[in-house]
């Protein structure tokens, strides 16, 4: 005889993390209840317990999977050795990521203030080795004299600021295809970080 | 005989503000009550109302005042007609007004959404203006030849979320004068908009 259990969690537990993502990017996490949460996924509130131990570790999921999935595409992608070339690659992926996540763009910069002190830990480990990603990647132009700026650690703050600032206003419907927000950031990303454009 | 109410009211509404101002930034707007606000300021919950109609009057008037804020600063500066000498102007303007209000800054972000479609319509109008100001400055650039940039409006963005970020991580007592910050994202800013190094 075949079990539900199994089906229902893998179909169940995504439910939560998103009905939950919905809920803080709406009001907030401090103003979302458990019950709130079990309500939107239509289960009873006390079921919802099986699936997470309470409300901090559902605000740790989200920002920690978002930050864990940000690390493991980069991972995975096949960045150019030469310095503009992956600068080029980084902007391209790193628009294209965070514009398909806007909700958890927004929470993950907007609750950081409500995560205990050990998860808040986590995820700025994995921020910090993000931007040490692109602070190497910007060090690695700077030596090869593909890139002239006046401080590598201040520069890949900037650029990070900058490319992940369009999820504030880039709609995929707009006037601007992602084709083109892409093509428009990789050209000012190079000349931020001072490519030579007859180079 | 002294009335007291026109000095308790000079006092009282800008605590009210301020304590608004810190539990939003801290809990989220849909999180706090009049009650806790009453409380922090040290009146009788009911006493707020007298000094605001309700905790939306409240928001409005915290996010409405900073923008408003800021572009009657800008009104009041002394602008460079040189496009390289008005940036670096609005470089240092920008990134001045934003670090002293760290709070401000990010309810202005986070709380958009809990803002009614008039309030909000209010304040973008206001923002639509700022931008126009950075967006007019870069054009004004582009024209005479001093910049050179993909797309003068999609660069003002840029610019602004590039400037803006520095609030996520510059500390006054830390490592870098605000001095130096403004002098390292003078150049950077410089090079975002295709300023020629040697011109």
């Amino acid at each position: 005889m075949a079990r539900k259990t199994g089906s229902h969690s893998e179909i169940t537990g995504p439910k939560i993390k998103q009905s939950a993502l919905e809920l803080f990017a709406r009001y907030g996490f401090a103003a979302v209840t458990m019950r709130q949460i079990a309500a939107r996924v239509g289960v009873q509130a006390g079921a919802i317990y099986n699936y997470t131990p309470d409300k901090q570790a559902l605000l740790f999921d989200l920002l920690h999977g978002h930050m864990a999935d940000l690390l493991a595409r980069w991972a995975e992608e096949q960045v150019p050795s030469h310095p503009v070339a992956a600068l080029d690659h980084f902007v391209a992926f790193h628009l294209d990521f965070h514009i398909q996540r806007p909700e958890l763009v927004f929470i993950s910069y907007m609750e950081l203030r409500n995560l205990t002190e050990e998860n808040f830990k986590a995820i700025e480990e994995k921020r910090s080795r993000y931007e040490k990603i692109v602070y190497d990647m910007i060090l690695k132009g700077v030596l090869s004299g593909d890139f002239q700026v006046p401080d590598a650690k201040i520069t890949s703050f900037a650029l990070i600021a900058m490319l992940t600032g369009v999820v504030d206003w880039f709609r995929e419907d707009g006037r601007l295809s992602s084709e083109e927000l892409t093509r428009q950031y990789c050209a000012l990303a190079r000349q931020t970080l001072g490519v030579n454009a007859l180079a």
